[in-house]
């Protein structure tokens, strides 16, 4: 891999003076007390090499981006099939709007909404005994760092929040697109939101998309080359919520962005790239952190367009 | 170029049993009495080698796929400015919905919806004496063929069905977001639909889109390769109605389709590829169309994922 | 009748300070220079007494009002038939929506929001040669006035500001539930609504209602008995916009709001009130208009209910 | 009061043949076993006269006409405020839709569709320590009838099928509409509706609203005079889900109708009219109850309008 690290560092200082301009998420305690000065960015090379900067080992609560890693268990598992319960279509509506739910029968436009997320916890929880056990490990084998854990307190606040997603599950439920026990699911649902980890852990945890399916710390096949092709598309179109048009036209890259201010993208083939900035802008994505990404992108002149 | 004439014949033959499966456009009789059974490939380098297949050389009404061409001139004129008008989001309804238009105060999610392409020739009218006269031109430069014409026949047609333009432009035009006369807006409208190309045309169109913005036959710049490489995300994420997140999943290129069953994609810095088969499927794609070019991807697994 | 002189003396004052409350309608200039402090009130019986205070011999423009009377003369000559075009549902949307009338496939909820009052027009377009002359002619005869007009100013305004008007008429044009040329119904309908009548022509206009469909000054049988009852039930669920339910709730008659200010009701068998104060509430009525009418059912105890 | 017997037998005869033309509700067991060809009629006056046909005395399962009770209950404690929490305004919407609620923050549009009535259920949640025993209590006054009873069987097969307004209440507690907790609610919520009574019953019980709130069986003031008159109001624009208007048109009075089959209207300050018959039509309200109650006010002429 080129040397990352110079560019890194410009990029911080390019993008530090926007610290300050969003807002912290401040729907459950546990996130609106974290430092909103903190900025971190780490790449990781698809041969292993990490270049970083700033708060990038500094650990934070990845929230939506763990969507991204149930939705590879889950595809891995059902293949095609999995889209008769989640659609593959960008959602033009606020990430937790139930409006769209309704009139598609309750059946998620994405996997990536909160609804489509909470029917790919549901598939996980019908795949294995212990599914909370389960993410973990798979987050631990991708990152390549046995020390991830959930962060109890953030899975707690988010429970006692859970108001929206209890509705949005028991709505779906309605329908007939829930089979476990919607109060279970919030629970695990929860937990793999409250995945605690740094901006070189989220890197590396989303090399095997960027490597066609296969960890490459371990040599696991996690999805077929079609698969992670897929998830990646996914990614683009659908991975910022009501921002990933523009994501796609700024950043140029597959993403998934999370309310506790991380953002990844990749680059396939070549690398992984996270972003963690707490403050938000006004669709709930990294304001910082989207920035970052976009410099990236024009310097290294990486877009995948 | 690599020699794709081989891998066009296969495609061909592999897709061909589909011929059948879809329905023909019949909002206006010039589209539903064209030969069903069509079927044409055409790639076009950037170094401007040819190679097709099938009735890659019979004329066809391109409809949405004029879209690309007047969103490239009012882009190129008005820059990031443009989207004060229109948005950059995928829009998650139909193409001709009016919900989300009421919902957003008359600014229409995206170019290539309807709503969105009106207020872009709406522009078009106002940076232009003869708008009609200038988009020919254009489209002639970009796909290196003086003989591309409105076809009148279809053009009239349109007009004899454009209700719901005309509601569209109408109800834009009381949130003020149409500047121009809306019986003259929809005339002009009209006819770069009604544009009568083949697939070798399509694919040299767009080649301008795949050179970052440089039309290869004469040398213009049209767009910045900023504003190229923003234009085929939006492509990417948009480009096929409610279909576009699908046509990213299984094509994975920036790509822009129209209810004449035209539907052509780039692959940045190579080539552009245009298939003709008027048959549609449910979101008024071509159904071989979008078909043939997800085997092409894969057989020369050149997704940008 | 009882002499109602006191009680129409006593609401004047109670309800005189909320002038000043609400707002002038401003989409058309005709409508914002009318003299906001304007307040009149007039009761007719149908034994044809008449009793009024303030500004009862003002005239002003009627707005949509006179959707009850292009109502009244639809039904007369369809019968049931005419609600295979438009429903009988009150819209649960503010009266302009498109979004309902997209779901229900052109066919608006009722005859009182504008694509209602549309669909209604064009009937009457189809009825009449001269539609406006016969509008007129109808009129004249039930407010038992021959010099009540079209304000040609008020109906040139309103069309230059008829985007939305036009947008709903050629949108429901495109689902077919509109037969004649749109700008001729667009001009029809921006007419009617033009018409200046006062309080005292008004309450005249809408007596043949309180009569079970019989006008009383001439004798003439305008709507059967059940046919009046059932427009009377229409006003009540629907006359008043988004505010209809509040409007039944608090004043608790059958009655129709307009723009201009006036608001008329009826107590069926025995009188209709009409009322007029320029300004509106958030919801498009009269302010004081509804105030008053709910102490006029409150002193006289004649609620429906 | 006038002797109704033979009107009510010349009604009986007229609507019987309509039997077999509606479906049973299916959604719980307990509803769709019951005869489909069960009909009954009673009236009961304001002075306590009866006359009844048919199955007026077998008991069905009132469901959502139990809302007209507890919103009595609360309208009585909370007065005018409790419209900070629901609204008073038609729908315009199937009567689970979630879609308005969300455009609309969690406030439902009246307190009859379901959204609305949980909010009510809730607030007799918050007056009472043992809400199922004061409903019941309300109930069997109001019915003059100590031996009416929730059916455990039809409650516990509600909580079963429970998902959608399990769906309602969690989504309104997320926008802080919902006090109490909603598993409870929902345990209330679903007795009430599965109180069983028989027409007599339901005449009975809806004489306070025909009698300006008082209870003409023991003399309690439950309502004021204008607090019936509003909930009568509400009734007549609200009363029949998404049918109302069509209700108000036909019947012409203020009436409540369950998935039961039942079907209960008021002529006020004379009668209160119970029909039962099981089989619903495409809205959800009684197919011959309807068609008998406008067979009634046709014949007596006593519609409100």
């Amino acid at each position: 891999m080129m040397d990352y690290n110079d560019i890194l560092k410009e990029i911080y200082e390019e993008v530090k003076p926007l610290l300050g301009k969003g807002r912290l998420a401040d729907y459950i305690p546990a996130l609106s007390c974290v430092d909103s000065n903190s900025l971190g960015i780490a790449i990781v090379s698809v041969d292993g090499e990490v270049c970083k900067v700033g708060d990038a080992e500094t650990n934070f609560s990845v929230q939506s981006i763990s969507k991204v890693y149930t939705l590879a268990m889950a595809f891995a598992e059902h293949g095609v099939g999995l889209w008769d319960y989640v659609g593959k279509e960008p959602s033009g509506n606020p990430f937790n709007s139930l409006i769209q739910l309704e009139h598609e029968q309750g059946i998620p436009r994405n996997p990536f909404i909160n609804a489509g997320a909470l029917v790919i916890t549901d598939k996980v929880l019908s795949l294995y005994k212990k599914p909370k056990n389960a993410i973990l490990d798979y987050v631990r084998k991708v990152a390549d760092n046995e020390d991830i854990y959930f962060d109890k307190e953030v899975a707690r606040s988010e429970k006692d929040e859970a108001s929206r997603n209890l509705a949005l599950a028991h709505f779906m439920q309605s329908f007939g697109n829930i089979q476990n026990d919607v109060d279970r699911l919030i629970d695990v649902y929860c937990h793999h939101c409250a995945l605690s980890m740094n901006c070189v852990d989220l890197a590396k945890s989303f090399l095997f998309l960027a490597n066609h399916g296969e960890n490459p710390f371990n040599g696991d096949k996690l999805l077929s080359r079609s698969q992670a092709k897929r998830l990646n598309a996914l990614m683009l179109t659908c991975g910022c919520y009501d921002e990933s048009g523009d994501f796609a036209f700024r950043v140029g890259l597959p993403g998934k962005s999370g309310v506790g201010g991380g953002v990844v993208a990749i680059i396939p083939g070549e690398l992984a790239i996270a972003v963690w900035s707490p403050e938000l802008n006004e669709y709930g994505n990294s304001l910082v952190g989207v920035e970052a990404l976009e410099h990236f992108t024009t310097k290294v002149d990486k877009s995948i367009f």
